[in-house]
């Protein structure tokens, strides 16, 4: 399958002409009077690239690459500002050279010779990065090269005893998968862009998995991590659980290339689901949903699944025609009558309504879903191709997520919705804003924001930074966090850059010296 | 009431001389020809101590005492190795001056005075360190301060959607949860110290709570947290999750008073549970029954208590004559019967029986307890007096923890254990070694081990830093943690440095020259 050099995933799963014109049809209808004009996609061979400044040494040639068309799709990662300027062939920022490294040998030798040369080097997973995080967005004379892991990508070991297993970092999540099944095993862990993503993009980013409750963020995890810096390898003992001072793992989750090049780490897996419980609970009063999902998050239920769409969300991606919750369990252990059932009886508490029967299953290759939760998970999984069509039609179409207290949730809805609606209006783009919560936490939710607007084309990369501008304001204002699983980037610097103590960054500075000391590593990401 | 100034808790609370008789009595079963002669503590009047080197400036006066039993008592922790020094009257280290802010401001003051004056500066909680981490075990010519945040115990806030509450650090166990009872709420955060530790001395030695599974460690508790600096105070913005960055709450906790001094922090409370379930299963075959425990931390059932004692632990502190485990469901949500059924099934499948029914119990008032659990709980809260007691008549008793992945389990015990009878051996010291898991994780158990030994008056602290070099290595050998849930301090140094990556400790240093420039905060503790 060929991974598309501008958009997302493979060009065989992009949307047929004929599934866009139904697409846009649907958009046209919600925004009517939208010109949806297909774009198509430049010949990559005609964009001009400036010539490549670093020369590889001998000894590492065999792992580089100056391939026009490599260089490209290595200067950009998966936002909508990326694609549509891919669409326009505007290439900001190329790197000078595609090293990929088989060995951690190999990734030791790169940081030596790029620490010598004072060369930058911006470690690249799966490129899926929707926030600026492996785009070489920063001046650097001495070059800069793009550092794929994709080369390494082994199960290397499974301890079933202890439910572990180690991963080298550049596995994907249908790589690592594949290797896990024969075992019985499962990492378990979907975030959206889980078939083009890696486990160390995974790890750097603190990514969230599809787990709604419980330990969802790859931070939980991770039982040991293995990391290259410009000073050494740095690998953390493997253990449960540990008081021993700092946790090193937790420096090392979230620091985004800017520490060292995550090459591998001992992960917790589990056994295969056996049993599931689905349910699809409709609210026609989207504030009852809320208090009825916090409920569940502060009962100690731990759905699997805990979804919970608003109304235009679900119209959109569900088909449905109020709020909906999509509830769901899952266990290797247990059947889950009582857990779903519960967690029902704490919806109808608060006037939710099943769209049916709850459905639960025990085999290990049937899936329980309901309708609306199937609809609804085929979307998801659909949404990325959709995206880049509805982005080559003038669509500005992004997301942008959170988390806040409770407490603070209705004033941070608003206020983002708002400030959202304000940013379409003073841009004259007729569009909507929509809301889900992707995790919910007993102290507070995840709320993820969808916009769907019609835009200038050749104007939507300029429209979307002014209304992501207007929505991480509002973020910032009611306190919640820049990001919940996308990572900072270079794209939410000036928010991460209000939102972490200056204290911290102080300290994260005075790590970076000691174990980056010519600041080689992913220039501009965290800090300075 | 009146707290020991050399041992353990409260003077009222210490043993009884007929309660130490019948103790000494049935140890002197156990360990036949052990000479278990009294000895009382000295009069602390009576202890030299050298003069204090530091004068409090007029401006701070009113905070400081060099009151020479104020000074003793904050010159060691609760080890078994502090209260028997204290026995002696060996006071090997005495801060020069008792501080006790009362406010954050306060707080900064002080930082502000001993930076200037290079002054080092010892946090102090509720000094119930075991690991020598409030000891000033340093040579520090400018004096040494002794920083006591127990003035600054307050619940400033309560937040009940959220679930979460704004606390002071100095906030022992029981005035937190006092304070949290009207709102209905509890932390249920009960670490065998809860009555003599504080939030801010969890929070600094990643303290291990009263959970046996799930979130259990106060890392988990915390959505974020206040630390002053001597660069100023850094706060971490209320979150239930994030991925913007490295977490800045995860590098304070553990980081044991050498990056700031915790001041406050919004903490995840809960409602008091009403539904609990509790069982008691016995297990002929003690492997048999870790692999009932590891199958069920890996099941999700998620009990609230979990304790595996073994054969010998459980005959001396619950009366029984196999190995048990003390299963417990609580919830504030749900009645309890599937899950505690499900757990009963598992330990019937390897071979457990339980000694008695499950009892199930839904009033917040009455607590669901199987005798065995029962007596068990209540050795667990007495033991450190009891340990007072036993130290008082040349006894060594200590206990040492650690975490390993599951695989590892059989052989760190075998070691450990081997170790442990080793070094007693060659010390001449007839005892005994026990083992009982307090947390379970699905990738590994946290062993917790106990030492009884006769030892030889005057010679017991030395006797047992022999016996802990001994087990300090076999853990070592073993790749356990030196610490699940006690800390580094300074007695667990020499197996941290070799336990953490050297590049951590270097990255560590370096965000400690930003924070502590000077370098006055607890030296000698993770660094240097």
């Amino acid at each position: 399958m060929g991974r598309s050099w501008w958009g997302w995933g493979t060009t065989e799963d992009a949307l047929s002409s004929s599934e866009a014109e139904v697409l846009a049809a649907n958009v046209g209808q919600l925004l009517p009077g939208a010109d949806l004009t297909a774009h198509e996609p430049p010949d990559p061979r005609a964009i001009a690239v400036p010539a490549s400044r670093v020369e590889a040494p001998v000894t590492l040639a065999h792992l580089c690459s100056d391939d026009h068309v490599d260089r490209l799709s290595h200067a950009h990662g998966q936002a909508f500002r990326d694609v549509v300027r891919a669409l326009l062939g505007r290439f900001d920022h190329v790197p000078d050279l595609v090293v990929r490294p088989r060995s951690e040998a190999d990734v030791a030798a790169v940081l030596d010779w790029c620490t010598d040369r004072g060369i930058a080097v911006v470690p690249f997973g799966g490129g899926t990065s929707v926030v600026g995080g492996v785009e070489p967005r920063f001046a650097h004379d001495a070059g800069v090269v793009s550092l794929d892991l994709r080369e390494m990508s082994r199960v290397l070991e499974v301890d079933a005893t202890s439910q572990a297993a180690l991963i080298e970092a550049g596995a994907l999540g249908p790589e690592l998968e594949e290797q896990l099944r024969p075992y019985g095993y499962t990492l378990r862990f979907y975030p959206q862009s889980f078939e083009f993503s890696t486990l160390g993009g995974w790890i750097a980013t603190r990514a969230g998995g599809h787990f709604a409750t419980g330990p969802t963020h790859i931070d939980d995890l991770v039982e040991s991590v293995r990391t290259v810096t410009p000073r050494g390898a740095m690998e953390s003992r493997r253990l449960p659980g540990s008081g021993a001072g700092p946790s090193p793992d937790r420096l090392i989750l979230g620091s985004e290339g800017a520490l060292g090049v995550v090459t591998r780490a001992w992960m917790r897996i589990r056994e295969r689901p056996r049993w599931r419980a689905a349910a699809t609970v409709s609210f026609t009063d989207e504030n009852a949903g809320v208090r009825a999902v916090r409920t569940i998050a502060q009962s100690g239920l731990q759905p699997a699944n805990c979804r919970f769409l608003d109304a235009v969300e679900a119209a959109i991606n569900a088909g449905a025609s109020s709020a909906i919750l999509v509830l769901g369990f899952e266990s290797a252990d247990h059947p889950l009558e009582p857990w779903m059932e519960r967690a029902v009886e704490i919806c109808r508490d608060h006037g939710g309504s099943l769209t049916e029967p709850p459905r639960y299953t025990d085999s290990a290759d049937e899936v329980a879903r309901s309708g609306a939760s199937d609809a609804w998970r085929s979307a998801f999984l659909r949404m990325p191709y959709q995206r880049d069509a509805l982005a080559a039609r003038s669509m500005i179409v992004e997301t942008f997520e959170t988390a806040c207290t409770w407490d603070r949730y209705d004033d941070l809805r608003a206020g983002v919705t708002a400030a959202a609606e304000e940013a379409m209006r003073s841009l004259g783009v007729p569009g909507v804003v929509t809301c889900r919560f992707t995790h919910v936490y007993p102290d507070g939710p995840a709320p993820y924001f969808g916009v769907y607007a019609a835009g200038t084309w050749g104007s939507t990369v300029e429209q979307w930074d002014e209304i992501k501008v207007a929505v991480g304001e509002a973020i910032n204002r009611a306190c919640g966090t820049i990001t919940h699983h996308h990572a900072v980037g270079r794209d939410h610097r000036p928010w991460y850059d209000r939102q972490r103590p200056d204290l911290f960054a102080a300290a994260l500075s005075g790590a970076k010296r000691e174990l980056d000391p010519v600041g080689i590593l992913n220039p501009g990401i965290l800090l300075g």
